[in-house]
């Protein structure tokens, strides 16, 4: 089975460490292939850079031209997924979803940490518009930008340490979610320091794309997700 | 006053449609300026158009070179506005919205009759997300594409009428959204035929619009819709 | 055009400072007419009072005399909006629905800051009727009484301010609503002081007033805001 | 135990049938005293006729001269409530939650069935309101007028009766609250036709204002209903 | 009228209490039958003990060889009231919704206190099934066990005391419920110190399942409280 | 990996079809152990059976002496998971949960069609609690007890296949999940004449408890599902 992992971002470093984080999850048999868009921005931050990021995602897996059997989009909050859905015949996951998913399997609440404050609103919004917002404690920010997370990787969990106790703490959340591609290798760390699971959205992404897979099952076309037109 | 009114898709003979719509209700001494995305789809049908115009629309209002007032984005249930209010220092309205807003002073429940039945969760998630869903008694199609209700008026009549007679009668709507840019200038005809108020986005946003700058209120730039950081 | 703005109370200092208010934001060839109630309360400050007003203000509306072309009902979070529907054939605006309506245009997420603390769950429960309260980040109270704001204005604006500045910082809210028809003077001054937009009630219902009216859209008839029975 | 209970009208033999059935249901040493309204509507089916109503049975029990523990206002979807508990340090209850209430101790689902369509978003808005919407299936109307239920009785149960078991078997209501004042005498006509337990909110306001009186409990004077100030 | 009142836990003492709080509240002519599970759990901590109280009630309640007229289950966010209404043809009770629907009657938000931390999260679900939690202000937990109310009732009323506090200045309640069966004869205490009506639970369950029996009412046996089949 | 897959009713031919669909699905390496409860009832069709089958669950899987890595319970709507989740260090993973993550990877919205109507309530009260209801378009009943499904085959597709098309065609869902244990072996014959994704939901936990077990996550024990009290 091959799995398309795309990074939101151009830079292909952290696309590196999100195919890597993959792969330390995929069971024996999923080839992991992680793409980088062609153009967008080095990290998104917002919604003009998020969207952006929506044509760059689609562009880099319809560019692609080998047959694959699922796509990961690997932005935390990002605009998109649904015209991948359209797109595509395979299944696709989001990995805001994947990582709210699995938590609340694990917890009464769950809580997501992020990077900077202005990303809050989306990861709101796209958890509200997945239906998955209601066993929402919090979504909390580090203050740390997305880059921050590489060249600053010890203030980065600390900050994020900080952030995920008080969502136990205060908002009563039993599982963080990591709530950013490039926070892929810090979750063992967190997880120790809270005492609470810590889900990876990009770990949790690929088993759920694994077993739609395994279970022959892929996007309804009957509505929302039917093909565009030729026309258009 | 000067108004850009941004088709989402590129078909120029929509653009003029909507650019007279707009004229025909803006104050005295408010400019209607109509642009046509460079690039996308010639109608939105979709959420891999609908995410495609988002980035042609701010496109072609970032390649516009005079100074402007406000922005109207002229597409039903797409993506993209909250791009434009990261980018934009001047108001920025959405038809659906729009709509959606004035409908809500003039009844106690209302409903949008669109194209395709397809277009229907997108409009959906667009009012859920505004926070205008909870009047919405109903999201209806009418089963003509965007570009048949130039080429078919009288049947595209017909069938938004009984749309929208079932959401009166059906769903206890009490006013009725025209839920595509292209259906600007049918309102009048709809009115008479179900007796109740008829709201068309375009006209609904560009008094908005004007009264917005009037109160010379803009979006804020605090946290959701701060600009995007030179880093990107 | 000939909008009337009632003021909820019997205060007529109130009402003129409403009308001059008003008069500020109208477009050339709108007259605005304030009126007071016959009856009432001086000031509204629960849910009595605002009964009470709420046919004062009917009372006020249905004894003017000449033709007018919409009703502003001036008072925050107070009842009798649905009242003046079911008697007036034109339109009508409830300055706690307009001002999150603007609001709702220019934030992702709003505060109202009013008089008392007891003013609060009144306002909360108009948005909620309304269907506006889900972008409501919070309704919070400066603790000066309404006839305070006239006589004590500098204390009043230090106290909004303070409150606003918390529903920022605390509360996430990108704009705010300044919930009293009497704190209309005070936006500017506040809007300096918190750095987001500040939206005042009766200048957000005046342009909405004069957009219905010129898009010729009035109340639905057709059900809830049916003409009370002859027979009644 | 004295338990005042008012009628939302002006019509006295209605006022005679709601006490009379208030007392068929009270407790032995409880007095029942029926208040008619000084002004208002012979019946009110709709907004202004309701607000009205609401000043017009505030007026009745202030007016009222004697000691007396609770009071129930009985009317369908009224406003009023909140201003009678500023007023009073007695429990005040209205029929409409004091239905929903008992309805939801004995069924999943709920439906209301009233008279004329226009009171349906009433009686829906008070249950928003009141937070007792969540496990209401529907609001249905007889078509029948509030007087024609003393008018025309048959016809009144053959219509209510057809709306309850559509309540049953569409809306999958497991218990039916008459949704009129008026209505009183219907219920076990109703019940027997419907198979499921049939509540009158008069009946039901009864039992728990007693209930109230007999815990000591009354209406809490922090903040929403705290008295109305002096000055006012 | 005999009334059964079901105690959760099988703790003898604690059935003793909630059978003595009961009947200071009865009516006359009510016999209240307090019974204590053959199994289950010393006091009802979880989910699991509250799992084993439902079956363990539900065992109680058909063990029961005497003719009676309601059932009231004494366990405050516990599972199994939906059991005991398909069994039985006599109206069921949980007091955890019987103070919710009390608590509404008398402000405008209530708040819970219960015993310990975990206990929150059990009430928080009942009350949203119950669809009672739309007015819920908080459940706070006391951080007391259910048997430290008797060991320690000092300490218990003080953290109680605490809670409720918290819940009027910091949640805005205006009525406070006490979640636990244990707490029962605190409330006179806590009502006093606070300032706020206090409801127990016990209390209000037996003027809820009276007011039932004397209106003739019973669980519907329609759809969700059908008998179960022989079959099973 | 050893999973426990634990039927929720005492029919060994239904615990040994369950046990051969997980089967199925399971990853090579990963030992599927079907067990059935010691008491309970042949097929659960209401409330008091699945609360008997609550503990019956609990009872099967604490008496298991072999150590395992994740638990499913295979009830459709069935109580009790919560209380496994405080006994148990491993995932817990309960099937109508399953089923709807899995759905809602693949559609905007699904529907569930289950066997007899009693069972809906019981189905929709959990997918609330669970927050999984947002994106549910209805739960629909096939008419078909349980043990039906064994025994009439034929009919049972037929009658499922039937409130399937009615799923899509009315309530606009876009997945179908079987609603039953015992539908297991349904799937890709309904799948076949519906045309959208039809989700098992004993397929779909299978899958998922594997990937919680290989991501190294379990329920985490800070709140709600901490251990009980050796007390208790």
């Amino acid at each position: 089975m091959r799995i398309l992992i795309v990074n939101v971002n151009t830079t292909e470093s952290m696309t590196h460490a999100i195919g890597m984080q993959a792969r330390k999850v995929a069971a024996p048999g999923t080839e992991i292939v992680a793409l980088t868009p062609r153009f967008g921005a080095e990290s998104v931050e917002g919604n003009f850079e998020s969207y952006l990021a929506a044509v760059g995602v689609m562009d880099a897996v319809m560019s692609y031209r080998q047959p694959f059997d699922a796509v990961i989009q690997a932005g935390y909050g990002e605009h998109g997924r649904e015209g991948l859905q359209e797109l595509l015949d395979v299944p696709v996951v989001d990995i805001t979803e994947a990582a709210a998913t699995a938590a609340m399997f694990l917890g009464h609440k769950y809580s997501v940490v992020t990077t900077l404050d202005r990303a809050v609103p989306l990861i709101e919004d796209r958890l509200k518009l997945a239906g998955l917002d209601e066993r929402c404690a919090s979504v909390r920010a580090s203050g740390m930008a997305v880059l921050e997370l590489e060249t600053q990787p010890e203030r980065a969990v600390e900050a994020i340490v900080r952030q995920a106790g008080l969502a136990v703490s205060e908002d009563h959340a039993e599982v963080i979610c990591l709530g950013c591609g490039g926070m892929a290798e810090l979750d063992a760390k967190i997880r120790e320091l809270t005492g609470v699971p810590v889900v990876d959205g990009v770990a949790a992404a690929v088993t759920i794309a694994e077993s739609l897979v395994r279970l022959g099952l892929s996007t309804s076309k009957v509505r929302t997700y039917a093909p565009p037109e030729p026309s258009a």
